[in-house]
């Protein structure tokens, strides 16, 4: 028996399924017993194949005699964006094709239709690769962790901006000279905005929300900030405290309403997502049943990608022509918590000149907003220019936190914006 | 549409079962779409269900009235042991009924007979629970992962063991002392020698190593050295080193051979497996495609291995009455080595009387067989009693440093025998 696999795009991550399926198939075949074996692939550059071994496999420019070839069982999506790679999943489900893709933009903002049409035409739509790349993520929140109810998931879901943050942290440089190095060494997508503002873990957060709680969470129902206000120097006092500063999405349930959020994050040192180092992604999810788990690895790139891809096709190949699984249904949508009610401990830096009395004013604004400080960092300064200082607070209401801060930067002596970063605990 | 699930064993993990199918069961079917109901309960002590509030839930003293209740769909196997544990899971493969069991120890004696009597009957048998608890490592190895050749696969997956090992790292305690205060505390069982002699990971390290091969790998031809001969002066020379030292399960591909051993491992401090404390487990895997992959979490306990078993369950319970996926085949039988064949880097403590000429004379011999050093440690000492020189080799096959061993314990200054330990690299 054997699965016919289309591909879609021959790009990085569809070169990397292509190779995968040709060169491991033997070792997929003992494992499966039956052949997953490529038969068709689309690109419109032809020219994207010139560097693979074919053979009798179908080369198309256009998807749509992929998805129509009926020797195609699965057709893999692998072009990204939301068009016309929405359109191609939509008519191959239609044709009764499963559909495998890594495209976590369109999931993050189709979802429900794409579902419903799986669904509609008793297929599967899967996407193991949609988040973190080559860590079976998906499958552990959806099938190996299926027992219990979800407390919260901390994800460190963007190589590019681990990446940096990680530069900034072990070698003491800048947020913009590390995002330029990396630019130009082909670590970071030009231009990097998607990455660094935020935004594609924000899309990996909205799967991995709807995904815990079977519901659906909106795309702009999550609180996004990236890491760009991120300076050398809260790297360094944040070390400085006990703390490594990650880009984290966050997933919680707080008395069954949701929290979803994306921002950089102090994490403890001792926390393990404090040493996932460089462009590594991982996973810390807390659960009812099973406690805190934790999964690591390579969340982007050619071949963990790839082998995301071809982990969803084998498991459509294990069916061997079975009904699709039930899908996760979408249980009764539930409150999305807005940030303001967000209740946590911040680091707070604050740029002023050095007078006396600065700190009792600050204190004494916080103090009216109900913000207690649990430690400080000032050093001594002998020049005439703006000074830091670093405050600890103890848990406290985002939205009394914000409104202090209002106030704290309209004294005449504070010369920047303060900035405040959440923080999580062990 | 319910699956009607029943339990065989009402001890510490199958109580959690219990606890979580009862308490869980709405939060599972909202995922499932369907229900996954307790139906009936089997132990041969009847006040072990004193604590549940079982309502409809039929009891029995005896496991076989459970096997035959038609209501039931899915046997639990939560016994542990030999028999009659495997007599029960092959009344229940024969009776039609699909298998989950946490018995690493039956497995690793009798995987083959009891998978090839799910596949005569056409049902399944799982066992997520049997190896590192709460993590769904068997379901990354076998599903998440299958697109990979596997290359390695390091497992620390005796929870007692390593928190016996980390007391003494980060405490500085002796073995004997921390053994004794586990045992008092509960943490180790009465007696110990399952997990402290390594036969417990050697049990995990069959069944990983069988499925990541899809070959039998024989429970006599893993290498198993316990944690009872690591002092706190290993520990404490290793960490000057800076290593840590981890009881490991490894499983390799040597060139298509397989190289399954399970021992006292140092572990470099920069590798997440250094950073695994106390009870927990991790499994660190390395794929040709995903690349480098690690899974953490709590190896053992009531509630971790509950979340494994009912993830079983819900599996199962998913396929809605839709055959069984085939099974992982056997393939064909590849050649396990020797412990002797293993190529690496050791550490060795040797135990002389501090002479002139020692360091020399062990040199010398080590050099005969091809065993070269990489770095030394010995402190001046003072007085008239043996002292300790530690040395690391670079790498060299196990064989030859056997060999200059032997002859080096025969030297009239040696007091001990030397203790060396294998090495793994980042």
């Amino acid at each position: 028996m054997a699965i016919g696999v289309g591909v879609i795009g021959a790009g990085t991550v569809g070169g990397g399924v292509i190779e995968t399926l040709l060169g491991n198939r033997a070792v997929i075949g003992e494992r499966l017993g039956a052949d997953v074996s490529l038969v068709h692939v689309a690109d419109m550059r032809p020219e994207a194949f010139e560097a693979f071994e074919l053979g009798g496999v179908t080369v198309s420019e256009d998807a749509r005699a992929l998805i129509a070839d009926p020797k195609v069982d699965v057709v893999c999506e692998l072009i990204g964006g939301l068009e016309p790679a929405r359109t191609f999943i939509l008519e191959a489900l239609g044709a009764g094709k499963s559909v495998v893709t890594a495209n976590k933009m369109l999931l993050a903002h189709h979802a429900p239709e794409l579902t419903e049409a799986a669904v509609a035409n008793g297929v599967e739509l899967r996407y193991e690769a949609a988040v973190a790349g080559g860590i079976p993520i998906i499958k552990s929140l959806r099938e190996g962790l299926a027992a219990n109810r979800f407390e919260c998931v901390y994800g460190i879901l963007n190589g590019t901006c681990n990446y940096i943050l990680s530069r900034m942290t072990y070698e003491g440089l800048e947020f913009g000279e590390v995002l330029r190095q990396a630019m130009e060494l082909g670590f970071a997508e030009t231009p990097p905005d998607l990455d660094i503002e935020g935004h594609d873990t924000a899309h990996k957060c909205q799967i991995v929300a709807s995904l815990c709680f079977s519901t659906e969470v909106a795309l702009d129902e999550i609180h996004v900030e990236g890491v760009t206000k991120v300076t050398g120097a809260d790297v360094a006092y944040a070390r400085e405290m006990g703390y490594v500063i990650k880009l984290l999405a966050v997933v919680r349930d707080v008395n069954g309403d949701i929290e979803a959020r994306v921002h950089p994050t102090l994490v403890p040192e001792a926390h393990l997502l404090a040493s996932v180092r460089n462009e590594f992604n991982a996973v810390y999810v807390e659960g009812d049943v099973a406690g805190a788990t934790l999964y690591y690895g390579r969340g982007a790139g050619r071949r963990p990608t790839a082998s995301a891809v071809v982990s969803d096709i084998v498991d459509i190949a294990r069916r061997d022509g079975a009904p699709p699984p039930r899908p996760f249904v979408y249980a009764e949508k539930r409150t999305v918590r807005n940030i303001g009610q967000h209740v946590g401990r911040y680091y707070l830096r604050l740029t002023t000149l050095d007078k006396p009395g600065v700190l009792g004013s600050v204190c004494t604004i916080l103090g009216n907003h109900g913000v207690s400080i649990a430690s400080c960092i000032q050093k001594e300064e002998h020049e005439e220019r703006p000074v830091h200082v670093v405050l600890m607070t103890h848990e406290t209401v985002e939205a009394s936190l914000r409104a202090a801060l209002a106030e704290i930067d309209r004294l005449e002596f504070i010369r920047e914006d303060t900035h405040a970063l959440r923080v999580i605990q062990e």
